[in-house]
């Protein structure tokens, strides 16, 4: 098709999606953001009838060089543990994926130490963590390129129509605020927060790190040059997940700060992921405003979360379910027999 | 126990809920409104271990003598045809409930015309209809103890951990605009709002007629007399379900405008209500401001939702179940062996 015959096509459909919402018995716009997040499916589906039936969480987990700088509230040994309590069932994440029927897969993407051993994790270790962001790039190109591809191929996995990314990794809070002010072209300092929970010394100097590790580059970089010199291997893993969910025709449930900084950068790589993401919550990490800004978009859900591991990603799930099965299998004014309005 | 034996056992079953909650694998409030949610229902169930596993949504349906008056966008015979959809599984309520694993039942309060005949309807008809309470009180004071009492066992019954309460009643938000009104002592005409979608004129024209309704009476009423001379069947049995499931133990969702307004007068009957309250959704009818604000509350959500029939209350249970299954089966610092704050 032509440019202009596939814009007309594109137009088309949305109008017949607006008008079978419209013709569901409730008054027009009455499930507010329902409808639009069943527009949504509808058109990244190309259906009338949006399927939302499987989800699938993964979580990405990874060490960061600059948490030797001390920027973060807990211990960099934290990942690895908290990745055994993944594997174990013992996390937020894994409650509440268990609660709303997701199923949920772990990868270690770089955790410090040993590899783990453990048949439910997968592996796709770039390294054992990332090098110190504050004194050189967190990781060269080519393992840059490596965790991007990696995370392209989980993401684009068959099975499931919906995705949820979330990650695990001390330090980083300070590494994705360090990608979106290299993204956005704005200082650092603005983007720095509390992370796990860091008091105000703690959150100086976090600052003061932050500020110093900037430093080290141009203002403003291109997206793989931003994650190169300072993302996480589970961050550019997610970036790469939510590239190959989109081009496998998902809906991509955004979790927070870090997911919605990955997901600034898969946008700066291919803009068409755009209308694959539903961003799911605010979290309370101050800096998350502003990369949502960025990029235009207000999430579903404001619920004071900061958690990360997907959790806030997974709390929006029934609602995508909700919103495609409205479309789906609710009566018309027409089928129930129902009168319009006079 | 003594009232003051009482308040320091309250204090110290607080506390241990709190610890416990603090306790779990994550910063110190990162799960955010989820861990206000789980304190709550801990309190009510009096355990650290609470359970969500069971939720009803019950609808309740009844017209209203003050429709005539030209106050809906929608004919009154929309009630008795939404009556039928619900009971064909096809109008919202059925789908989200049927999505979320919430069991649905329909209750006549009072809807027009002969009584509909069907196995899954319970028949709890006060009236056909609401007398107009543009000229007099909507229903007798044994009318409305009728209701309440009607509501109470439903409520009350067992099987189920929370309840959504839920309503269908063409002229209902101008019937909850009436009451809301005299419960608080303020002008009518701040509460009053499209409803099903009025324009600007039809808007005005129910402006017009609640304030010449609410001119027959005192600014301010007690609970019973204010639901007397303007509720609606389906809202005062509404009321009444939600002191019934209170006193059973249950956790209550509260839906929108319609369903915040029967909670005001069951917290006014009795306030000790409110602690089983959950609000769960804030809804674009302008006036559920002022009366959430009376109540001083802030609901879970923020949807921009406006349809009623429990809706908006049956997206907030499975918060309800992640937060309860969080208190009940995360694991802790101590038993997945995860290091705390350095």
């Amino acid at each position: 098709m032509a440019a202009a015959d596939k814009a007309d096509a594109a137009a088309a459909f949305a109008c017949a999606v607006r008008a079978a919402i419209d013709a569901k018995t409730k008054p027009v716009g009455a499930l507010g953001r329902l409808e639009t997040l069943a527009a949504q499916i509808a058109e990244i589906q190309q259906t009338l009838e949006p399927l939302a039936e499987r989800c699938r969480l993964t979580v990405f987990a990874a060490d960061h060089g600059i948490a030797a700088a001390g920027v973060s509230a807990y211990p960099s040994e934290v990942t690895r543990q908290m990745v055994l309590n993944f594997l174990a069932g013992g996390a937020a994440a894994n409650v509440i994926a268990r609660v709303l029927g997701v199923e949920i897969t772990i990868v270690d993407a770089g955790v410090s130490g040993d590899a783990i051993e453990h048949p439910a994790l997968l592996s796709h270790r770039i390294a054992s963590r990332t090098r110190n962001a504050v004194n050189e790039p967190a990781m060269t190109a080519s393992q840059c390129e490596q965790a991007l591809d990696a995370g392209w191929k989980l993401g684009n996995e068959p099975g499931h129509e919906v995705a949820c990314f979330g990650e695990m990794g001390i330090g980083n809070t300070s590494s994705a605020s360090l990608v979106a002010a290299k993204l956005l072209g704005v200082p650092v300092e603005g983007l720095a927060g509390p992370g796990t929970g860091l008091d105000d010394a703690g959150l100086a100097r976090k600052r003061r790190v932050l500020e110093s590790a900037a430093a080290r580059t141009p203002n403003e970089l291109k997206p793989v040059q931003a994650l190169s010199e300072y993302g996480g291997f589970e961050s550019v893993m997610l970036a790469g997940a939510m590239l190959g969910a989109a081009e496998a025709g998902k809906l991509v449930l955004v979790d927070g700060f870090i997911a919605t900084v990955s997901a600034l950068a898969a946008v700066r790589m291919s803009s068409g992921v755009k209308r694959h993401l539903v961003f799911a919550h605010r979290s309370a990490e101050p800096g998350h405003g502003t990369v949502l800004d960025a990029l235009d978009v207000d999430p579903l859900l404001d619920l004071d979360m900061r958690l990360g591991e997907g959790t806030g990603a997974l709390l929006a799930w029934p609602l995508v379910q909700a919103a495609a099965t409205m479309l789906r299998d609710m009566a018309s004014f027409a089928s129930a027999g129902v009168s319009e309005r006079t």
